[in-house]
């Protein structure tokens, strides 16, 4: 079986990084993608590095009808963008990952106080499933629609599910330090993520609020059973790829720092994406870095009784494209590491 | 009036960062400076951007004897080494900036457990001090030794000593998420810092315990008036310079963005180099680079309670050097900022 | 005395670093700043590492009326927007600095050729001097109009001046491979220069032909008395600041490498900006960072007779900003390195 | 079948790409490891991206005695300690791809020349076969012992070997301007290659002659049919992976740019890792990254006559590991391509 898909904005970095592994996932064939700014153009003209891989010229948006019969798209598109394309895919029997924020939350109420524009398709935001596997792996197989998870809540919700699914901590005070490499900005032209305005430079930002947010709290909510909040504060590092999170929570139970790591690792350990580390040992972006892992370590601080939980991954793989075709592999039933099995790129 | 200064341990980066200063202080003779590892070769050779600075040979420790009447003496040696060579400089009437953490602790039994090791001057630690001019500027001028703060303690300090001062904040739910340059860590070869081991790469390190806890803790509680202890987790940025502090604090009153800015503008208004940011602009570590200056934003998340505070400082200068020259002006009756005025580098 | 300027143009990055270095010069005031973009905001919106200079509201161009007397104007625009403006500006009887590549050329038949535009002000291409105040000190202090030269050229004719001039090398086969950081290529949104795509990604960029090649041709060969064309490939690095041009020669002697030194030494020999390094130790570009210095190494290559020179400056500086001051220094008859005396930022 | 092979070396940079190449290859047994450092430690402690891998434990050289039957060794020591370990392995049945530089010149008396000691297997120099293969892929096949080319030499060879074959270029002007990333510096301390050091600190290095010359002209001779001679000056980058070659060459004809680029298209038209780019693209590091291929660029000056050829690699894989799983797989009957699949990695 092959499965044919499409990559609707696909010379962004989501885009290009979606195209890196399905070139080489061996079963798959890339039938559209599409691109405002290329169209017209080879896929190479946009990503060099891909110079090589089965020729592709990039589509407006809206030219699907003389394209074959598709499987799967993947929407790589800025959110409102994609919730204008998705109810169309959905209703000629293509199903989606939608790689933006439009179809995470699953109210609509609360889409409108985050991204200050109505939702466009209500009615899909209940049956949409969010696509962290290893929270809603038994979803994925036969849902129409994936709504995959943005960068920051990947990183955190790895970090935090055993924990809040235990019981473990006060959900009350949750509070998340987080750092993304500049490719978390996107590719489109700003003076802010100039290579020159980031060496060295930098900086926390968003301190007020960050739209990932609800996002997070809508899923650790469900883990709590209990209405939660967090205290999020994401930072921009002058590197290209990354997300660390360093999670500082409060345990509502006294226990050593073995037990709080067997904790994490009962939950993982058949995981193939999600590796608890060795006491003593702490993740680094650079050791996720163009892979589908997530590298976890955890302590407990016994003077002042915090515990902090520390994860990484690679913002463009387990954070957005190496995730979609994880949830690709899960709803067509093949292996999950299908097209995801080779190892960071270190240094 | 012109200074006679001694550097010890000069060829690390914050002794080249004196030198860099010094050279254009202009009221100041470098007399002598020491490094084991450069001993009887020019500074330049360790140092290729002071070529064309007056020509200074490196010596060994200990060689003061032939020196010419020396008034102040920079110890920018690394711990444990600094506590043996001070006490002989004060007994020769040299005044002494020590840049290491050997004095910086008023308790020489602290000092025992967080360095490892026994004190080998108790009987200087009540005297020295704390050399942050912001909060002990009346007690330097007379002082014989000065114990300039560590990097990570003076970026957390000046962020929250106006509201622990002030009594706004819960002096026991601190909790800092500080980010530093690899500077920090030091010019000896080691693997963990070279440059393909740090791009990309970064991580949370010490997150059991970082030795400027202490110290952290020693000035907060005389500021607070009550014990504090604090979660420090520290981080390193793949950037050369900076330091930036994520202050997460618990308010004990209930007060708008703009009173918190109020109150740590007011704290400040005639510091020289601590600037209070307008709303909405948050600082960066490249804002700062090459310069004494700290920037400091606050705001107030009213979902969730929290109080953020973000400083930012160059590592080598705030941090170190340049808060050395600032102690020393002030040891000598100079103008605080002399010798500091250069604006920072960016990009 | 102290000389009323203008910066046409200070929210590049070469506007900024005016601000930065004039703001310490003491004896200027800045009276005047344009930015398109900033217009009407202070100036610390487009530099925050500014913030605290004296407070500079930018203007659009064109508003010079009811500006007290100038002396001078920095004129740091992009190439043909600068020649719109200077004939106004000499008009006024101020006298000009200019950045940009519009009076480099003393040929307008060569700007048509490499900039693909007539040349709006011909007529003033004869009286402005090329500031390169190591060839051309003493046309400086009388110029109406000085030309500041482009980042590649100064760093190529520095290395090149002592051997064309001394006839020491074959003129016919020179061959320069340059490399510079990325604020060379402007502030402005370009999403080849966003930090995600220049990371790690050295490359050589118009290999066909670079429009500071006539530049350095002109004065090649003046100092040569003979028409010289040289093969010019330019590279862009991943760092915010330097150039470093590797020169490849044909002597036309056969001289031991401490000779080939000796020259080079002895032409500088009275320069404040320019060292000649000693044997075995070769340019850095951290090694001149925020500095106006200019490091040159040499050596012979006895096995295939290749002669290289190897220079680095900061392109923002001793390339644009700083050379600028002093040309300013010079025509107004202060010290050339009044404002010019910070050394370099290392690390 | 599977091979079973052996990793000499395996926690410096190039033995931690064997270990994430050989780890997805699919035909391959990684049956030993060693390291002196980390003898007797699992090989995650050296490479913390490779947790997940097989479990390997570090043994010491000279352990080889329990290990089961090895079809390959791969070496990855430094040059000397090579040379001491080859003859054994040789000895034992056991086939090796050396990727020091002990075996690459078929001339003792060079090797003495350029390395400053003596060889110690000289009788096995003229049996070592020189794996690029690109040009020596017939020898490959029956090779008891291949010398895996040096990274600087990889990328020049590829990029001049079309021309030299087909006698296009002068070859007694061949001048190479050649920058490195870090990685090819090794893993071991050293102040010169910490992260401050580096960062934005571009720089020429062995000016008067580094290593790899030798290696080049050895091959150049071979394909031009007489003796070569070649100017090479290395750089540094400040990036961790990557080599890009500028080649400066005096072309013996008069032809267009679209003839020198047919020229090499055709050379490597059949060649899976070689990419001669479409007229007006450039190759660049980040486009190569974590790839085995090379792209190539080229064009004609036709002002000065001088013939501009770039090509880049990724140094820790075609210009060493990954060439030397592709000997490996050309050893054995392999698909060249095997386990060297994956696009490069971007940004």
């Amino acid at each position: 079986m092959t499965l044919s898909v499409a990559i609707l904005g696909a010379t962004g970095y989501t885009g290009g990084e979606l195209v890196r592994l399905l070139s080489r996932h061996g079963g798959v064939h890339i039938a559209h993608v599409t691109s405002e700014r290329y169209a017209g153009q080879p896929l190479r003209h946009a990503f060099p590095h891909l110079t090589g891989t089965p020729e592709l010229i990039c589509q407006p948006l809206g030219g699907l009808d003389g394209v074959e019969s598709l499987d799967v798209a993947f929407c790589a598109l800025p959110h409102v963008a994609s919730m204008r394309e998705v109810p169309g895919l959905l209703e000629r029997g293509v199903r989606v990952i939608d790689l933006s924020a439009d179809f995470r939350l699953h109210n609509a109420e609360t889409y409108r106080e985050w991204y200050g524009t109505d939702h466009l398709a209500p009615g899909l935001l209940a049956e949409a499933v969010y696509g962290l596997p290893e929270l809603h792996r038994t979803e994925i197989p036969t849902a129409r629609l994936v709504a995959n998870p943005g960068c920051y809540p990947t990183s955190v919700l790895l970090a935090l599910a055993p924990l809040l699914k235990g019981d473990w901590i006060d959900p009350s005070a949750i509070l998340i330090d987080s750092k993304s490499g500049v490719s978390g900005a996107g590719r489109s032209a700003n003076q802010e993520i100039l290579f020159a305005e980031v060496e060295g430079g930098f900086r926390a930002y968003k301190v007020e609020g960050h739209r990932h947010t609800p996002e997070m709290e809508q899923e650790l909510s469900l883990l709590a059973g209990v209405e939660v909040r967090i205290r999020f504060v994401p930072h921009l590092l002058p590197q290209s790829r990354g997300i660390l999170s360093t999670c500082h929570l409060r345990p509502r139970v006294v226990r050593s720092q073995a037990e709080w790591r067997e904790t994490l690792w009962h939950f993982y350990r058949d995981e193939p994406f999600v590796q608890v580390l060795e006491p003593g040992r702490w993740p680094a972006t650079n050791h996720v870095r163009g892979s589908n892992l997530c590298h976890i370590g955890v302590t407990i601080d016994t003077r002042t009784g915090w515990l902090t939980v520390v994860s990484v991954i690679d913002n463009l793989v387990k954070g957005a494209a190496g995730q979609a075709v994880q949830n690709m592999n899960r709803m067509f039933g093949l292996e999950e590491q299908t097209g995801l099995e080779q190892w960071p790129l270190f240094p």
